[in-house]
C-alpha cells in the first residue's frame, strides 16, 4: 500500500486525482492538503471538505497556504475561466461545509504525518508547491524521512501553459517550487511534457459516468466547464494533469523520464521555469552543480494511463 | 542570387559554413563581418583573413565587437578546448596576415552595404550578436532594408551546450540577441533543435577531402581538433552548426519550423535562453505580446544538409 498525502488546489482536475487516490486498491489516503491556486484558499479548501463529503472519504482535511513563499509577489487573478468561478467548474456547491478541519496548518500535518510513518509517505502535490516548501523550511529533515514526492508541475521541453515557458502550478509560486525540487528528497516532476498529450475526452468521461455510481456522475457534472474551456487546444476533451501524477505512484512503469537536477527560474521574463540539467550531460560550472539528480517525466503511455484512471474510477 | 554578409567568429565549425558560402553558385558573399566569441576578436578577425588568403575569397573583412553589448557584463574564458588556442583547431597559422581590412567597423560596413543594396542583403550571423545589435542601435531603419537574418544560435525545445538551458551564440551576449530578435526583421532561427542532430563524421569530410583541393584539405585538417573535443556527444564526428544557417539560405525546404516572437532571458540562472511563444498558442498577457514574428526551426533533413554541404564544398 501506498501512503498518500494529496496536497491540492481543487480545481476540476485535481477532484478527477482525488477520486483515483480514494478508489485505487493500492493506495492508503492518509491525508489532504490545501493549496490557494486554482482559486482562493477559502475556496479550495472548502471544495476538498465538499468532495470528501460527497466521496465520503475519511482522510483528513488540512488548510494550507493562502499566499506564495515570498509574499511580496504579487498574486494574479484566480483562473475562473479555467476551473469556474467556484473552482469546481460552476456546479451547485453549498458556500460552508458542515465537516471539521484539522486542526493543523498543511505543513505542519505534512511534517508530523512523514514524522509518524517515516519512508513510508508519498507527497503527491499537484498545485502551487507552498506547503511542501514551508514543510521543509520548518523541518528540513523530513527530506530524508519521506518516500518520494510526485508532483504535477512545470515543463522541459515543450512550452508552457502560463507564459511561453512556464506552467501555472510553478508560476505561481517559484521561490516555492525551486526549494521542493532542489531538497534532498526523490522528486518525480510530472510535467506538461507528459500531461499535455493526455487528454480525456467528454465521450470517455461520459462513458465512464453512464458506468459509475454517484460519485463519478458528479466528477462528470462539475469537468463540464473544464472541458468547454479546453475546446482551443483540445477536441471536446480535457487534460486530465493532476491525475497523471496519481497514476504514477501506482504504475510508474506507464512513463519514461530523464533523471538530472532541477532549477525553478525565479524573475525575468522566464518566471516559474523549470529546467533540468540532465545526468551524465557536461557543462561548465553553474546553478545546478551538486544538486540532486530528480525524475523528470518526458514520455508517457497516455492510452494505459486513461484505461486505468477508467478502472479505478469504476472501482467504487 | 543571394548577397550575403557573413557575420561570424571562426572558430572551425564557422569555417565550413564560410567555405560553403564562398562555393555556392546562388550565393554571392559580398563581406565578412568579425566578432569575439569562439576566441577574441583578434584572434576571429585573423582566422578570417587567413582563411580569405587561403581561399582566395573576394569579400572584403570587417572587424567587428570585441566586448558584449552591455560592457558590464563579465567576460568568461575563451572555448579553446572547442576550437584550439589559435580558434582553428591548432593548425599552423601565420600570426599576422598581410591582407587589408575594411576600414569600417563591422557595424557600419552592415549598416552601408544593406543601405547600398535595399531590399538584397541576407545577413547569416554565427556568432554572438553584437555587431548586429550595433548596427541597429546605430540605424534601426535598416531592420526594413534587410531581406533576411539567418542566425546559429539558442535552443527551444532540447538542452542547452553552455548551461542546461542556454546555447554559446546567445548566452554570450543575451542583450544583443535579445535586440535582434525584436527587432521588426525576418529573424530565421537555426539552433541547436537543428543543429546538434547534423553531425558529419569524420570519415565523411575526410573523404570529401580526399576528393576535393586544397581549400577542402585545409578544412579538413582545422577541423580535426573540434572533432576530437565532440567525442564525448558525437561518435568521431562533429556538429556543423554554421554551415546550418549557411544551408538555410539556399535550402530552406530542408527545415521545418514553428513562428511566433522569440525573446531572450537576460539575467538569472536562465540567462541567454531563447524563447518563442508559438504563433496561435494562447497565453495572459505578456513578454512576447505586439513583437514580430520569428521563423524558428525545429526540424531538419540532415542527411540532405551533409550531402548540399559536400556538393557544394567540392564545387571547385
Amino acid at each position: 500500500m501506498h501512503k498518500v498525502i494529496y496536497d491540492t488546489d481543487p480545481g476540476v482536475d485535481d477532484a478527477m486525482a482525488l477520486l483515483f487516490l480514494h478508489r485505487h486498491p493500492e493506495i492508503d489516503l492518509i491525508g489532504i492538503t490545501t493549496v490557494f491556486g486554482n482559486a482562493s484558499i477559502e475556496t479550495t479548501t472548502r471544495n476538498a471538505l465538499f468532495l470528501k463529503r460527497e466521496w465520503n472519504i475519511a482522510a483528513p482535511v488540512a488548510k494550507g497556504a493562502s499566499v506564495t513563499i515570498d509574499p511580496s509577489r504579487k498574486e494574479g487573478m484566480w483562473p475562473t475561466f479555467v476551473h469556474g468561478d467556484n473552482g469546481l467548474g460552476n456546479i451547485d456547491v453549498p458556500a460552508t461545509i458542515d465537516l471539521p478541519l484539522d486542526p493543523r496548518p498543511a505543513y505542519r500535518f505534512i511534517i508530523e504525518t512523514v514524522r509518524a510513518n517515516p519512508g513510508e509517505v508519498t507527497l503527491v502535490a499537484v498545485g502551487r508547491m507552498t506547503n511542501l516548501a514551508l514543510a521543509l523550511k520548518e523541518d528540513p529533515e523530513i527530506a530524508g524521512l519521506v518516500k518520494q514526492v510526485v508532483i504535477m508541475g512545470g515543463n522541459f521541453y515543450v512550452p508552457g501553459n502560463v507564459t511561453p515557458v512556464a506552467e501555472a502550478n510553478i508560476h505561481g509560486d517559484p521561490e516555492a517550487a525551486d526549494i521542493v525540487m532542489t531538497a534532498p528528497w526523490k522528486v518525480v516532476v510530472i510535467g506538461l511534457d507528459v500531461t499535455a498529450i493526455t487528454t480525456m475526452s467528454r465521450s470517455f468521461l461520459g462513458d465512464i459516468a453512464r458506468s459509475g455510481d454517484d460519485a463519478v456522475k458528479l466528477l462528470n457534472d462539475l469537468s463540464q466547464f473544464y472541458i468547454d474551456f479546453y475546446k482551443h487546444a483540445v477536441e471536446d476533451g480535457m487534460m486530465v494533469h493532476d491525475s497523471c501524477a496519481s497514476v504514477y505512484v501506482v504504475a510508474p512503469e506507464l512513463f519514461t523520464s530523464v533523471t538530472g537536477a532541477v532549477r525553478v527560474v525565479c524573475g525575468g521574463i522566464a518566471d516559474g521555469q523549470t529546467v533540468v540539467k540532465p545526468d551524465g550531460r557536461r557543462f561548465p560550472p553553474g546553478d545546478w552543480d551538486g544538486l540532486p539528480s530528480q525524475i523528470v517525466c518526458t514520455g508517457i503511455q497516455s492510452d494505459k494511463v486513461l484505461d486505468l484512471i477508467r478502472t479505478t474510477l469504476l472501482n467504487a
